[in-house]
């Protein structure tokens, strides 16, 4: 069985990974000739709204997944939905592409969000800042990720300075969330309905892009979690991975964003749950049956960001694994990520500060870190 | 870094998964066009003692392994050894494929086995059989694997039948072990000598070939098994992963065999090891640490022979992971196995069983199995 891959970052790298002893071969469509999981499959080295290309990935594989949510839906939906399974279907894609049609899906839903208005013109910002206030937080709706295209409003002179930056973009403008944590869960959903929810994971953020994650099995607010998610899950009749990233405040859940697909969030499910998110994506997505989705020990996942800190000191703790992507070293750029799996919170916190040591690169982690995720650059 | 493996089955494809995570890229030399370890890095195909091949592979790799002990050692000490760390030195390798030399070796250290004889004639065969009696086991000196070469004597008329069959090689003639169980042990020892050791697993053949193996992390055995593997590993100097086979007789263990490689028995040890003996193996042999062997949850592996049991009932078992090696489908041969892991003993023997009645193929094992590895067609 051959399943092709939109994307061929880490995340296709790790559904290959998941697969291969599955039997499944892989064909990745990538337009960087370096895409670091092509050295697992086939590699269509073209762009993602290349028409040749997802027509040949249409043609020779059984089923199509993506590991990144800012695939052009539309050359997706003409060029392989129909004529391959196409999991998950490109309306969870349309609306993961647009922050606004995902307020108000969750709106629809009764599910908690921040306040937030759509902003298409500067007086639209001015009548959002009056209704919401400062703080506030300025993002495009459409090809945000890792705390690109934003920008947290303070104070009014701001509005001139961040429209300059952002203005050209459809616009949201959302109250500033003083949360106490972040927590994200890992839904998975098979094309006959069953769905499955991994324990949730703690996130820190730091300068947008996640530092790291730990699994919190026995969360007060898992049930509330997993509750939302299925309503996300069955509205869209979903297939396959869903991400729900969850402002903590106050001991409830906002949703903060969704994402259609394998997540950052999940790697710590590599070795520290039953099955892998990965697996499951794949399991799911073939209509295979889903796997555990129970936590083994506990457990936590520390982000390589730039470079990678040396191997052998790595390995040298206990429960770590270490998890390569085979990409170039570059500022800001997630190279890789360990693992910690151990049998008691004690040893996951030491454990964790032991890496954070190790960590390299220019963006090395403060621990214990503050959730700093909307603290972009002041203007001031 | 550049891992070379000699062999490129299902052992080698195995060292590849648990080693691209890890950065690692592999080239493996292996005859067969279509081995399956060659997706996952590069092929060089050509035979075992292909000089040129070797000479590439010792040039182009940083380290250099291999996934089975019948690799012709003189030619990996001339072209490889020397050149580019190799591990398990090629005295293990050499000691491996003859049998007489590793019970001499085994002799030296104090640890039990079955009387034998050295057969060169059919007049030592004659003695040897006056020594040992009957039932006794004759077996080819190297090149035997998976019950492949060897033929159980009960009675004076078979001296003749098998000598016919086997007599062209240097030969051994065993005492026949009227064992309990079997059981191995996967050892695994680091360039800096520390040694590691994972629970014992209980097997079970069938014609031969392990059928499955059951992680005993309790076993009464555990200690003496680990104190006879670390007299191995330190005569030989040993890096990488030894499998010692043992016979439980009488509360006691004689060794059956050694295999200087990662081994079937120890497969379980993918879901049901904190680290499995593939990482480890990778990790001795590049001069890493080594990760955790401890046990996690109740583990079993059961070998696909022959042909793959349908995929969605082998994934709807709970605690089941599927791993299909992408070998063609043969009788008799090894096509994929299942790991289980699950929380008690109950679920593990409902789970082997549910596994043995998916199983299909031309040698379909019983359950509960009897232990009859040595129990090749009768003479009668």
């Amino acid at each position: 069985m051959i399943v092709g891959i939109i994307g061929g970052g880490q995340l296709a790298r790790m559904l290959a990974l998941a697969g291969i002893p599955l039997g499944l071969k892989f064909i990745f469509l990538d337009p960087a000739p370096d895409a670091c999981a092509a050295v697992l499959g086939e590699h269509l080295c073209a762009g993602y709204d290349d028409r040749a290309a997802l027509a040949y990935m249409a043609q020779t594989a059984d089923c199509v997944s993506f590991e990144f949510e800012n695939v052009p839906a539309d050359t997706l939906i003409s060029e392989v939905a129909g004529k391959v399974p196409l999991f998950p279907a490109p309306s969870a894609l349309t609306l993961a592409q647009d922050r606004l049609q995902e307020k108000h899906l969750l709106q629809s839903l009764g599910i908690p969000i921040a306040a937030f208005e759509a902003v298409d013109s500067r007086a639209d910002l001015e009548r959002a800042v009056a209704k919401i206030g400062f703080p506030a937080v300025l993002k495009t709706r459409t090809l945000g990720y890792d705390g690109k295209g934003q920008a947290v409003l303070r104070r009014p002179g701001d509005l001139n300075r961040f429209w300059q930056q952002l203005g050209g973009a459809a616009l949201v403008l959302e109250d500033f969330v003083a949360f106490e944590s972040e927590v994200s869960i890992i839904a998975v959903r098979g094309r006959d309905g069953q769905a499955a929810f991994y324990p949730l994971a703690e996130n820190t953020h730091h300068d947008g892009i996640l530092h790291y994650s730990q699994s919190r099995p026995d969360h007060p607010l898992q049930a509330l979690a997993e509750d939302y998610a299925r309503l996300i899950l069955e509205r869209l009749d979903y297939v396959g991975v869903l991400a729900v990233e969850y402002f903590v405040v106050g001991g409830a859940l906002l949703v903060n964003e969704l994402a259609p697909r394998v997540h950052n969030s999940g790697h710590w499910t590599i070795e520290g749950a039953r099955t892998s998110q990965f697996e499951n994506h794949l399991r799911s997505i073939l209509g295979l049956p889903l796997g555990s989705v129970a936590a083994v020990g506990y457990s936590g996942m520390v982000n390589f960001i730039g470079e990678l800190p040396a191997m052998d000191q790595v390995l040298a703790l206990p429960g770590v694994h270490l998890h390569v992507y085979g990409k170039q070293s570059r500022g800001g750029r997630k190279v890789g990520h360990a693992t910690l799996c151990v049998a008691d919170e004690q040893a996951r916190q030491s454990g964790l500060k032991e890496l954070f040591a190790l960590a390299q690169g220019s963006a090395k982690p403060s621990f214990p870190g503050r959730n700093d995720r909307q603290a972009v650059p002041d203007s001031s």
